[in-house]
């Protein structure tokens, strides 16, 4: 616990970043008509991964969300809780829309938590500025990044126009706060709050629908 | 050598690992009719892949993947042989089922070996035993991973039931096996027996056959 | 800079090899019909993938690519410019032939540029000849290999023959000279415009075209 700056209120957020994003990767392969394991094994990679990049490129090796039983403990749970209700989500009436509505308020709140803890952590591991903004914004979309990829289909981050964005300013006002010594706390939560705000928002005004091309 | 605990046996296991996962690359390249070039490459990035994550996230730079001569010969002499014979494969009368099996009985093999001598690496290089269990696990999925992922399929341990359960299993055994001070040669050639042996016979038996959704 | 044994005329060169490598992530995202916020972000994915890779494996963390204003200035200004242009691309009359060739051109000189700066990056960071050499080629075809499997295409190392082996031969030529007490400077240029050569002639007389399965 000690090496992460924030303290107990980091370790939080970040792992409420692993369960939500634990269900991401987990309702992304119960759309793609994955069996069991599939669900299992992607909310892991979806829970694990952008941590594990972040502390790579940080050189905190191995890996805390390796190394920390609460990292394993909530991504084990989430997936299992997602595994178990995963043929109740197969069998709703219209899966689509509420499998589909769920699946992108998980990855939007992934991101957030993500972005915001990893930008806090680089800065925490004694990263430059930008470094630590780039590490935090690498962290929360790396997650789903891998978990798009392995399902074949193009990262939201790529085809998403509210995205990267909300993301990168997560980061600065996370980097802003710290660097004038604010208390870490509310920066952290009022930066997670304008990233997966943002990100709601342009899901629920379906600013980034996929629109005709012509 | 003296970098590996396991000494000699263990050097010697992880280097059948890196030729068995060249072979399976190198035939997944020639099933997917690419040429005599992508061969040789994906057999190189499927051999070495799954070292050179695990060697990262221990911390092991530049990655002993890269460094120590035994394993670029070897992972060079198999994608040449695969390569050489990638002709004779490809010119087989019913390719497919020939291909296929040998491709499954390579990567069940790359798998066993790598699973348990990353976990074997991973307590040698003083890491807690989850951790070392975590990165054996993602050592042994990971080249296969990469592979799949480049032939645009999605990864076998994404949608075979009996994938990611062995190697977890074998990762565990050489974990207790070696906590309990066992000694490591028997206990590496039991656990690696022991995942082989429950892919061989998940592929023998089907379990894990793509089949029909509703 | 004083970390680079190259001095100012490999960060010159390195910083190149992110411009025209930013340039073939956006112009292929631009290929892809991406909006304007995927180009740039897969420009800038393409252009600093290779190097954060290269730095990975080297131990050299966090990578100098995430932590130099020059690279990120010159991956932003990259990224930004071919953004601005993407419209217009988008609209020429027959965009596929002038975009593609532009495309493979920008990667040509991104991995010329790379597998020879990784090399000597590697030598600096004291890594074994061997070693050097995989890492440079690695970095040389990190970042096109990211570039392709996130716009869901097979990675161009792997099916075209001209690609990997003019990597290899420039890393080698580097590590040569260089262990030979050569002056970095001309060893790095000839190196890189053996390898730009070779793809350039190879695109140029087609040597890697589609062909016609049997």
């Amino acid at each position: 616990m000690g090496e992460l700056s924030g303290g107990v209120p980091l370790l939080i957020l970040d792992l409420l970043g692993v369960a939500v994003f634990a269900i991401s990767g987990a309702l992304a392969a119960t759309r793609a008509r994955m069996d069991v394991f599939g669900v299992a094994v992607l909310g892991m990679i979806t829970a694990l991964g952008g941590g594990v990049v972040r502390d790579v490129l940080l050189g905190i090796t191995p890996p805390s969300t390796l190394r920390q039983w609460p990292y394993l403990l909530v991504a084990g749970l989430a997936a299992l809780a997602a595994t178990l209700l995963a043929p109740a989500a197969k069998a709703l009436p219209s899966t689509t829309g509420v499998l589909r509505r769920t699946f992108l308020v998980a990855d939007a709140l992934g991101l957030a938590l993500f972005a915001t803890t990893g930008t806090a952590t680089g800065l925490a591991a004694g990263a430059p500025t930008v470094t630590a903004c780039l590490v935090g914004v690498i962290s929360g979309i790396g997650g789903g990044m891998a978990r798009d990829v392995l399902l074949r289909q193009v990262p939201m981050v790529l085809h998403r126009e509210v995205y990267a964005l909300p993301a990168v300013l997560g980061a600065a006002t996370v980097a802003g706060g710290m660097r004038l010594g604010w208390p870490a706390t509310p920066v952290l939560l009022a930066s997670a709050a304008l990233v997966a705000g943002l990100r709601l928002l342009a899901i629920w005004r379906n600013w980034d629908a996929p629109r005709p091309r012509r």
